[in-house]
């Protein structure tokens, strides 16, 4: 087999947290950043532009396989590659669902899967119906571009959309927009699952994601209180959605749970995921471990809980003075159980600067603790 | 706190286990290393030798705090960097125990520590006065320079020390060569601690270490039936020694543990250690993060493990044609709880490659399982 080579386009902090398992396995991980001063610095050996054919296709010519740190690619470009003999995992045929919220909507209504009541808007007209039809409130996104509540907005009238039906608002979101009922849900949930190219499938115990101003902030590994039901529910619905869309690697399926134990799909990540950060404790095999692994289509590893609750807590940046390092004497002090993950970004209000996981027998301690510990690393 | 910044002379597998634990925090790690292809190739930023001062003190100058992979640096370069106000960890003064092992006897006999019967051996008469008195057979090691069974020999006539003994052998040596007695061992334990510039101290579990060829083979933490007075016991001479020799970073004790429960001190690491590496996936914090922490005086992670027992196996190079990424794909597909470490080291007959931990509530099956996936990635 030689040396294992794996391309990361996009230099995040996903990229940068698949630098541990790429060196523990002594797979060499190259990632094709915008920045030099990006997350994942330290395996960066091109800072280009991701959506230039000419550059991606030199970088893929010094690795075995492609994969991605966002979901940002032009298709054009992948397909390009793809034509030319380049592994792309997961291969453009999949990633245009995660790209267009609007093409999924469709692919998932082909194959059956449960979604909440959604609608292709063109027009005013179009919405005020989707509105009238829906209790007046929707959640109207662009198809393509967003991400972490960019893209995204509540609607309770035509007016609030006013910029994104002008013509060169459709044109940026992709020629429409995609209006989504308001789901009155009990707590989102997601799935997280690998998947290789030639087959094998894992999907981890469902996790219990919350949300907070469109962005995650807390995830727990197992979703409480969880039905067996609900639990195989999810790991079907993301065997399907990957073995029908042909992902490999790292697959989120984001969902809401109703009242009446339904499972609605929101939104597909087609790579590691925020929600996945627990398993870099919490499971014997990590989310960026497995994406590393199924995208070289290596046997998968186990995905066995270390302990019975992971929690992870997000830590954002509260304006551009942020400093973790700053704080991190102080938040280890008085959380030794605690596993601090910092990204090295530039501070932002906002921005995803880490997080913090708790490992432990007992949810009530890792919850507490991992909130403490991020609340710490914002404080000191 | 600022950046932080640590720099690591020596660029073998224990720098490269670092570099993941400094990413995860936040740290900038820096590797001083001796060839551009060694294993911590990643983080290196300096090629060039380790005895050399000019080299080192440029190095220095790049970081918060010096520390390091390996033992050999020479003493005078540490102390004219102390000297210049370089933090050093552990520091010169408790590093000589480390790289003399005459000195380190000398050191815990004040200390009033067990240890093997042990004697300075100058000439052919002393040595063979050691012999008549301990049985007619002695381990004579060389006080420098010796690791992984270098400079290491049963000896039991004096002829079988005589290039030793010569004015060019003993000079090699250090003047002088150590004789001590050979043990009736039950078994070979490790105590592993870190402690603080500022005091802070944590011992792990005691782990049993399994020899072959005078390399370690297997480790298993915790060991196995081990009363609470000898667990009590072998944290109580780390801190002891910590403490008085001023250790700082992580430490560990290889001991051997006698018929009468004694504990016979053999050897002392100060840095991260093979005995330790079952840290990664076993403990709440690993020695790498441990050491990382200690060396710029943060406080100590939680050393708590994550299931009933860890065992890991040290992968040793056949021949220069071994290849552990070639057999990756069969061991994986046999063995997905088992955590592959592999090092990037150009093969060689017995040399360390890789390891292999499997952490489990069975015992009998980590052991198994580590044992099974360290042969596959040898015979694919």
């Amino acid at each position: 087999m030689g040396k294992l080579r794996v391309g990361v386009i996009g230099g995040g902090q996903l990229a940068r947290m698949m630098i541990a398992p790429a060196i523990d396995l002594g797979i060499d991980l190259k990632v094709f950043s915008e920045t030099h001063d990006a997350p994942a610095a330290a395996a960066t050996t091109v800072v280009g532009d991701y959506t230039q054919l000419a550059s991606i296709r030199e970088f893929a010519a010094s690795v075995d396989v492609i994969t991605f740190d966002h979901e940002h690619v032009p298709l054009s470009v992948l397909r390009a590659l793809e034509d030319e003999g380049v592994s792309v995992q997961p291969p453009s045929r999949a990633l245009e669902f995660a790209q267009n919220k609007l093409l999924m909507r469709k692919r998932l209504a082909d194959l059956n899967l449960a979604m909440p009541v959604w609608a292709e808007i063109k027009t005013e007209n179009e919405l005020q119906e989707f509105l009238d039809a829906n209790g007046g409130v929707c959640i109207l996104k662009t198809p393509i571009g967003g991400y972490d509540g960019k893209g995204v907005r509540v609607v309770r009238n035509v007016g609030d959309a006013a910029d994104w039906l002008t013509a060169e608002g459709l044109n940026a979101a992709g020629g429409s927009l995609l209006a989504e009922e308001k789901v009155n849900f009990v707590r989102e949930v997601a799935q997280l699952s690998a998947r290789r190219p030639s087959g094998e499938f894992a999907a981890w115990p469902l996790t219990q994601t919350t949300q907070a101003n469109g962005v995650c902030a807390e995830v727990i590994c197992p979703a409480p209180n969880t039905s067996a039901e609900l639990i195989a529910k999810a790991q079907q619905i993301a065997q399907t959605i990957a073995h029908e869309l042909g992902v490999t690697g790292m697959l989120a399926v984001e969902m809401f749970e109703t009242p009446n134990d339904r499972l609605l799909i929101n939104e597909l990540a087609m790579r590691p995921h925020n929600s996945g950060h627990f398993s870099i404790e919490g499971s014997e095999t990590s989310q960026f471990e497995q994406h590393l692994r199924a995208v070289l289509d290596l046997p998968l590893g186990s995905i066995r809980a270390r302990a019975a609750a992971s929690v992870m807590v997000n830590v954002l940046g509260v304006d551009s003075a942020t400093d973790l390092l700053a704080n991190l004497d102080v938040a280890l002090a008085s959380h030794p159980e605690a596993n601090v993950h910092t990204y090295g970004k530039a501070p932002r209000a906002g921005r995803k600067m880490g997080h913090v996981t708790v490992v432990s027998e007992d949810l009530q301690f890792a919850q507490t603790e991992a909130h403490a510990t991020a609340k710490a690393l914002l404080q000191g």
